[in-house]
């Protein structure tokens, strides 16, 4: 008896563990899932922005480093996703004419598929707030309001930074 | 007869087009062999220079990283390679607040082996010059120089950009 009570024990902590496990993913920002382990993705660009003092680093996943590298990106394939991860920027304390990142801000996606977006010019448009990585839901405008100076890029300011082979 | 030539000259061209593609990789940097692969690497840091005008992203292969992300950083482990990825800011076209990559400049290494290294601080320190990678060979002096101001960090500015797990 005990040792089905044992079992059982087992079980449902099992169980706690599982549900936990699956909590830790941020819940879906403009209906869009979680892009889990953006943090491994290969570097497509940097950037500083002045006008709000943050730094960026452009990821992307295996598509979109494929089709940036191989200059495929007017338009971006389907199955690509851009990431851009920002941090405030800060002075660096051992070198003062060096910028480096501070408080982590938010990072932010965009998911290419022509069809499934075709109402939002094709890309998903999804961010995730804070080290909490909430998820933000107030509508795809504001993202594409913000990106329309380069609608004509396919909806992207990032070039590519330029790499040796 | 004729095949024999024919079968001689696949050879040759064989062997022709396996040197050119051994010449590929970049000659060692103060005796360093060239971090092939380090494109893919994932993200530790970005930075941005105003006494020189060049923007960075600082890349780490997987002990680095692994170490980076578990604070594991001073001293950093044995076979940690960090890289820093240097190029000339511009000013991006669309967005005029926003400093981006331009020319490429180099890509420069730190190789953390404590016993091999002993002798540099328990770093070796390579870098490649251009699109083309030339090898930089003036001497790890160079190097140690310009990084003394951070010998209490392990030889290293970088603190790793704070991440969502």
């Amino acid at each position: 008896m005990k040792n089905y009570i044992k079992l059982l024990a087992l079980f449902l902590l099992a169980g706690v563990t599982f549900v936990f496990a699956a909590d830790q993913t941020p819940e879906p920002s403009h209906g869009i899932t979680y892009p889990k382990g953006w943090q491994s993705w290969s570097t497509i660009a940097v950037s500083h922005r002045t006008d709000n003092n943050t730094l960026r680093v452009i990821l992307g996943n295996d598509v979109a480093v494929n089709a940036a590298r191989t200059g495929n990106t007017n338009p971006w394939p389907d199955g690509a996703i851009l990431g851009k991860v920002v941090w405030k920027d800060v002075q660096l304390e051992n070198w003062q004419a060096a910028t480096v990142p501070g408080d982590f801000v938010h990072a932010e996606f965009m998911f290419k598929n022509s069809k499934k977006y075709s109402e939002s010019y094709g890309w998903g448009w999804a961010r995730w707030l804070g080290l909490e990585q909430k998820p933000f839901n107030k509508g795809t405008e504001v993202c594409t309001s913000c990106h329309t100076p380069v609608k004509d890029r396919d909806w992207v300011f990032t070039d590519p930074a330029v790499l040796p082979e």
